[in-house]
């Protein structure tokens, strides 16, 4: 694996709010929003006729929308016809791969500035569908007819992290806490609450109801309650990320002209990607996923850093062991030491390294195919100081990394950043 | 639009017989048959660990065999995990821009050796959901419920040609004619006869069923009649390409490594993509593709050659129109002119500028995601002269043309090869 021939930035980065559209908005829609955000959020602004192309992270919209072919139809919508349109699936790392393959598009020469978008419309369907079409990102050979969707290939992961490293239910907790702590700072996130929050208007709505109201003493004690079902075991709802329709845009350009939009690029300085076997029962460990160690070791390797110059990082919580997991994997933390980290507050808004600052899957939501492009908006708030409310992160951040994941860990993004 | 950074060759490429295999091989059979086939007609072999990624081109497993997140799983099959293994998706394009991406990420000087996969299997499912699926690379907002689908819309594209032009029935038949005879010159094909021979072969089996035997004059005769009954007017069964399953596999190298494969490496001299609003009643002009016109322009720019350089081609003729259509977008042809030029035998085996000796899309088969990556499979042996059977062009040709089309024109990428 060689180094990029020529280096490449982030100039611009928006995105649509996150949440239930259908049947007001969809992918057109949600598409526009993006670009609009990302425009106005390029210093010097930008305009069609200078993007070369539109790369379109989705994972299956010919499952959710029965509409395939997206690339078109995205470039279309922007003025971009009759530019190169292509789309990348890698199941939910499919943005971050359309945003690798754009650096690397750039980096070949061939282009200067390329419009990235992640789109995903998953309110179309109801859930049960929903849940049918993300199987299609395990093995549906094996995996899919035994009955295993994703909470199920998660929560086996799950267990065998608790059994392997002692990891307990309550760790999860802790990032679903942090999450939702960090996504209620975001006005794009689909949730707006705390969990202490969402905890606090139930009590009110029980009273309301003339019920009774039951004696959760604070966050913790109410996710341990029934309010608080078990999806798959050990993996409760609160452990799970959102069902959203939402879109992201990137502006990537080379150096040459980087500087016409901006005077503070935000330089992509590694990437890598990874792949595994698709079913969980190919893999020699479940509590480590070779894809995000392989993404990982290209993108450290590319840029010259390790995981101790990475300053923030937005990584891929589907549910809350994957940040766990991601956080060990990316060499954040020794394997079985991450839970204690979070335990300790070293990943929360205010500790050593912040994780998911934007409020992660988990409650900003997980449009699965614009996830990896939503990951670079949040780095590019961040890293440019203008992240909304109290989210900002105090000291700017000169290097970050985003973690985009595919299915159980089949694929994986890196990315890494640098001001 | 620039150059690219770096020279990429083609140094081994090899299919999957292409047809009707389901279900005795899925999409992970026939992808291992193209790989195996491509690995013995690399000179001097080629080892897994020498590849740095693989890039799957594919339309839709997700509907066609309800698997999606086809990359790891391809590259897992091959010994390539944990390496990079991205889906690209463009329709019927989907495996041409896999190879467009293969170029520029080792352009980029980030790979030096990546693994080109095509695959499909589309006879999973009965013809009514494989024409439900195709149609979800039309625009499914306003087409698709307007009843839709590739035939009708190809029918329209070729009516306005009928109109504009005074292109005739009879010029479709000829283009369907030539490529059966290409074909059938082809062991990986899917139909192995002439329609010559379909007639002899009908003719005989009336014989023996005791039936009147029509008195067809002559293949042309054949074609007019109701053995030849109409799809979407003015297009018949013999217009239409077919429902195939099949892979394809190409290997590209960096020119540093190329040499270890190969004294004669096909050289990736241009390649370009452009893209169209996907239906067809936001466009200006039905009878001519945007997205072919602006994807050679970029390939012959980028390459310096011009359409009176290129020898052979292949191009995409899913339904025999749209093969009228691309040997006139491409310039090879005026507008208008390039019925006459079939007609006159130029573009059959031995005529001056030959096009699909493989059979095309029409009879070599057309499994939607792997048509790109097979014709730079023909596109290699033409080149190599190891062409099967007598389809071998007489003079080795040095300058070569891809052009693989998505949807109805919603997509193309065009790739200019020299030796």
């Amino acid at each position: 694996m060689g180094k990029l021939a020529k280096k490449v930035a982030m100039v611009g980065a928006g995105m649509s709010k996150f949440g239930r559209h259908f049947p007001t908005k969809r992918n057109p829609d949600l598409w526009v929003d993006a670009w609009i955000d990302a425009v106005n959020k390029t210093d010097n602004g930008i305009e069609p006729k200078e993007i070369d192309a539109c790369y379109v992270g989705n994972f299956t919209a010919d499952l959710f929308n029965h509409q395939g072919h997206l690339g078109p139809q995205m470039a279309n919508l922007v003025g971009l016809t009759p530019k190169p349109a292509p789309r990348f699936e890698g199941a939910c790392a499919s943005s971050g791969i359309a945003l690798r393959q754009a650096v690397l598009a750039i980096a070949s020469g061939v282009h200067d500035v390329i419009a990235v978008c992640g789109i995903e419309t998953m309110t179309e369907v109801p859930t049960t569908i929903v849940t049918d079409a993300l199987a299609a990102a395990a093995d549906t050979t094996f995996e899919y007819p035994a009955g295993a969707t994703f909470p199920g290939l998660y929560a086996a992961i799950a267990s065998a992290h608790f059994k392997k490293y002692g990891t307990e239910p309550e760790d999860l907790m802790r990032v679903a806490i942090k999450n939702h702590k960090n996504g209620s700072q975001n006005p794009f996130a689909q949730m707006q609450q705390t969990i202490e929050e969402i905890m606090k208007s139930k009590r009110k709505r029980y009273e309301s109801q003339g019920r009774d109201v039951p004696d959760w003493k604070d966050e913790m004690d109410f996710l341990k309650s029934s309010s608080n079902p078990y999806i798959a075991s050990p993996l409760r709802l609160f452990d799970c990320s959102l069902i959203t329709d939402g879109g992201a845009c990137v502006f990537l350009a080379s150096e040459e002209v980087a500087k016409k939009y901006t005077d503070t690029p935000i330089w992509i300085e590694g990437t890598g990607q990874g792949s595994a076997a698709l079913s969980l029962h190919d893999r020699d460990n479940i509590t480590s996923f070779v894809a995000t160690r392989e993404a990982s070791r290209q993108a450290y390797s590319m840029s010259g850093l390790g995981p101790k110059d990475i300053q923030i990082a937005e990584v891929h919580d589907c549910f809350t062991i994957a940040e766990i997991l991601a956080m060990e994997d990316l060499g954040f933390y020794e394997k079985g030491k991450a839970a204690q980290a979070v335990k300790d507050g070293e990943t929360a808004l205010d500790g050593s390294r912040p994780i998911n600052t934007s409020g992660g899957l988990k409650s900003k939501g997980h449009p699965v195919g614009a996830t990896g492009a939503a990951q670079a908006v949040e780095i590019f708030k961040q890293m440019r100081g203008i992240a909304e409310r109290n989210r900002q992160v105090k000291d700017i951040p000169e290097i970050t990394l985003s973690h985009n994941l595919g299915g159980s860990g089949g694929s994986c993004v890196v990315t890494i950043y640098k001001r």
